[in-house]
């Protein structure tokens, strides 16, 4: 038996870093050596997470580079934005592979990444990453030593429309995702609009047709179109901790079928474990995906508009987050790409 | 002090027949006479609601219609498609006023109520009724005896969209709403779909571009236009009980911006004292309308796209059904419009 | 028509203030003058709440007794401890009436509140002050100037329990009372045990046998029972927003029967209008009662452990809380009892 | 390789069903050959759980004993109470290993069987039967042919008073169970109760000191102590989809504390896997077993009381059903005992 490569989750305390630790704790080919946390260092990870009690023994840790380079090979960030470029950096160097949650290294353009977030402190490094949609740029992630995970709306959108614009089925123009997401996706830092009162028997839109996700979005379709796509995104929020939903409204180029739409993505998606294409009829509901790497993906197309409607989901933690950065992982490192991920979901 | 008016809910057992019952127990013009149930028929109604022990001594009673004819002037229809245009018509014949929650007498067009529900058993009294959207057609609704109430989903729809189709400010062709419902909308009679571990932490599109209320919708919408609007609709379910949040995207027919769709909603609706008009940068959210018969409603305009996307929000068993039919009945008989349904929403 | 008496909400930002606000806002007797808030000095109370939009106009103001002294005649503090007894002592000496809802007006004893919370600044104050249970001790409250508002669990426990211990039904040692609670209780402050995620789907004890609600109690079963009375008291927090249900476990001293322990209430209670004692067979539910200002009491007896089990519910924020400070402000200043707190509760 | 063992889950359609289902899927000593449902005969299983899609190719069949016996050596039976019976006559007749969900084979003691539920067709096979409370009851388990599966409100309270009754620690009269439920324990088949919108934001207490599933408890309390226990157990409905909260109350024999308390459990339970005894300070939520096949189990002392409060939560479908169910397949045919049933906790 062979060792086990060492795994390093930077960022350890929020529901991602969370997700990355109960992943990795039960993946077979890893083992978690390093665990950071800034808030809770010094504290057992086990009271931070007190339903791991028993499976993670160790402290939270400050991170220190010097330190943590000598403690894994593979580093998990699970930071905010900014946090994540300053921290990338000497572990790229130190020829380290690197997958980061943030939206740090999601972007090819500079320009639009400074433009939505910030100056990038390191562009050099932002040019040498991959952007990690494990079914669309696998090819590129094998060879990848820093990954930009993709964000969680981003794969639920990403996922279900490439192919259709690859294949010329849709219009790339008037484009309109209408998602919607559980509370998760907001972070564990306390504040007033994820308290369960707010949020209990409650539904909202929030950042309509301004949040950041839309630009990452648009770089992606743009590449799969070979022209300039501008989608309308509108999320909102869902009284439910996990997953997300995405109601997608497209244009037909011409008068199509469910059929014709379902084959497009069974044969582009028919070597893929983590996308299940639903049969003609049927509809995805985030419970069926929750605590699995699932993208489970709908089709209804409408004659009278000449519409199709796709509606795709995922859990915002997993395939949205964690479990999408383990598979990357995987096909970086050679593994199988469904190792530690394979979770059945539950009934409910 | 003159004697109050006598009120009967025929088909009190449902969520809708629920509301209406608790909403004339405190109205100030009217008292209930008559609760009427097949299935709980001899039972009191405390013990099919316990929530209202104390407030409604009386028993539920089988419909008998000269039993009822007697009993009762104001009657209140809360009863399946079908049934109620059977009910409704000795009724009418006796001179009695009646508010109907079903789609029987929603529609103009007989062929669009056939084609959608079933062969339609008075068309002579659908041709009298009138569609209670009270905010639109309060001028035909005063002079009314038979109400068509409006459906949950078109009524959160029409009032956003009336305004700015009539006055040309969004193209007719080309919207999309997409609405979320909570479970109460699908009704109390038990069924798997509606089981708390079946909703609970899940979110689903259904019947996508097939649901019976996209023709009430259109048939209204090409009123206010003047030319045919074929509207996409796609409900989804919410792991809420109550409320509806509808997301519409609209294109705009020239350049605009916040202020002058806002100003649009505001003068049509200013003597409208249950619509609020959210000022600019706000958007609702069905938690702040939980409990009452308001629509609240929040509009943004992306220039990128030349879109608006309106969101509005109502409680679906109240503005959606028992409160707007309050509300029609306060106007047909002369009531302060506003009678019985003035209730503050809660903080939370 | 006489002028309204005008009303303070000292501390309006948290959610038994937000109630305060809605009841005084449709209360026929008062009229809101004055709303502080220390977090949101300055900002329109209706940006702090947004459901309350067109119903509170006014700002949130800082507290400044002198002019709060002008502003209003009666007061409600929302306050934290301990901040309560500094601005009671200068409404107090300025004549006014005042209702605080934290405990430090809750205790006869001042060493038993010295002991569980911290030291009194006003030990005088808390001599005058009445323990504001309204049904058990109205007669006092007639006459009283400060008020302190019975806390949320100990109003759930006191009022099924005080009648058994008074006529000897039950013995006064060994009682157990298991509360379960919604999360409004823990107040509106941003705090990880209150986010969405980390509520929902879970249930838990918490502080069990140390919560300082018990010594409340205690004191206030000891007066009933005629000696020292001990409870045991667990609270647990519920995943619902609002209500709390209390199973309480007592040993009966006689056999007994479930008719002669309802009796015992219903007679005790026969006047009170916000007790609902519900017929054999029946046991409460939070729901019941949610948005009111009822408590309801069921009791089952267990022949073979000669026990009694009573079971009660309120609203934690209404009859645990804003709505028993109405009623206690309805007492003291000669309104009908019910004046503003009589709404009826929903279906569901 | 040598061939998996076939198992077989009959009435799989429940909630207890699809978790057995889910396991088995994944465990890796066995495979599921036969999947029975009366009510989706012929109809594919991930039609029935669509989040199953993917992973359970077999369709429903109808039970037919001769034809069960040629495909399956290991039997799950999710019935009903009463039909267990008679499925597992020809089972065990044929050789064949039983693990029954139900009542049917849960008691040793004849009379209490029949008194709570109904006369015994197989008085016989419930003599032979072992009841299968895993860390309790494990060595006869190792040697039985039928399992009678523990109640879920049952492995709750059994598991963590069995070892304070065996060393005296409490007394064994006066023992109070306050239990909380979720939803799922009341099945999958529709009805009033177990509706969404009946079941949010409420709570409530059912079956006070009435629910069958107390002689359960007391027929292993009395074998634990040596002499008749007769708890009184209370349960409660929490608007959650899973897991049991069971809140203990016993008098302790002599002064003690947590320390002392917590040694007895974990001396107990010291190579039992799925039990984990929090440190001092510390009590479950339902929220960290969730999924899995633990029991938490946290203790307060209280020396005013001279009572011990002993809290314990399971995820009622799983250790409180199918879990422990495989934990006892596990035990029967010398897998190790947490094959198929060891994963890890979700952080959220």
């Amino acid at each position: 038996m062979t060792a086990k490569d060492r795994v390093a989750v930077i960022g350890a305390s929020g529901y991602a870093g969370a997700e990355l630790v109960r992943l990795i704790s039960s993946h077979p080919k890893v083992s978690l050596t390093l665990l950071t946390s800034r808030q809770y260092a010094g504290k057992p990870y086990e009271e931070v997470f007190p339903s791991f009690t028993g499976y993670v023994k160790q402290k939270c840790e400050l991170f220190e580079p010097e330190d943590a380079i000598k403690k894994a090979d593979i580093f998990f960030l699970a930071l905010p934005h900014k946090a994540s470029m300053r921290v990338a950096s000497p572990l790229i160097e130190a020829g380290k592979k690197v997958i980061d949650l943030s939206a740090d290294f999601r972007f090819n353009n500079l320009e639009s990444y400074e433009t939505n977030y910030q100056k990038h402190e390191v562009p050099d490094l932002l040019q040498k990453s991959v952007y990690g949609l494990c079914e669309v740029y696998k090819e590129k992630i094998i060879d990848a030593d820093l990954i930009g995970n993709p964000g969680c709306y981003p794969t639920s959108i990403l996922l279900p429309l490439i192919p259709f614009l690859k294949s010329k089925l849709i219009d790339s123009q008037g484009i309109i995702a209408d998602s919607k997401s559980g509370v998760s996706g907001a972070g564990r830092t306390p504040s007033l609009g994820t308290l369960y009162c707010e949020v209990n028997e409650g539904f909202k839109a929030y950042k309509v047709s301004e949040h950041r996700h839309a630009p990452e979005i648009d770089e992606n379709l743009s590449i799969a179109a070979g022209n300039d796509v501008n989608i309308m995104f509108v999320p909102h929020l869902v009284p439910m901790s996990r997953g997300i939903v995405s109601t997608i409204y497209a244009r037909c180029i011409n008068e199509t079928n469910e059929n014709q739409l379902l084959d497009c993505l069974k044969s582009t998606y028919s070597n893929c474990p983590f996308i299940r294409i639903l049969p003609e009829g049927r509809m995805p509901n985030a419970a069926h995906v929750r605590g699995t790497n699932f993208c489970d993906i709908g089709v209804k197309y409408s004659p009278n508009h000449g519409m199709a409607v796709i509606v795709s989901t995922i859990d915002n933690l997993i395939k949205g987050a964690a479990g999408q950065a383990i598979q990357n992982m995987n096909i970086m490192m050679g593994f199988s790409e469904t190792d530690g991920i394979e979770a059945m979901p539950f009934s409910i």
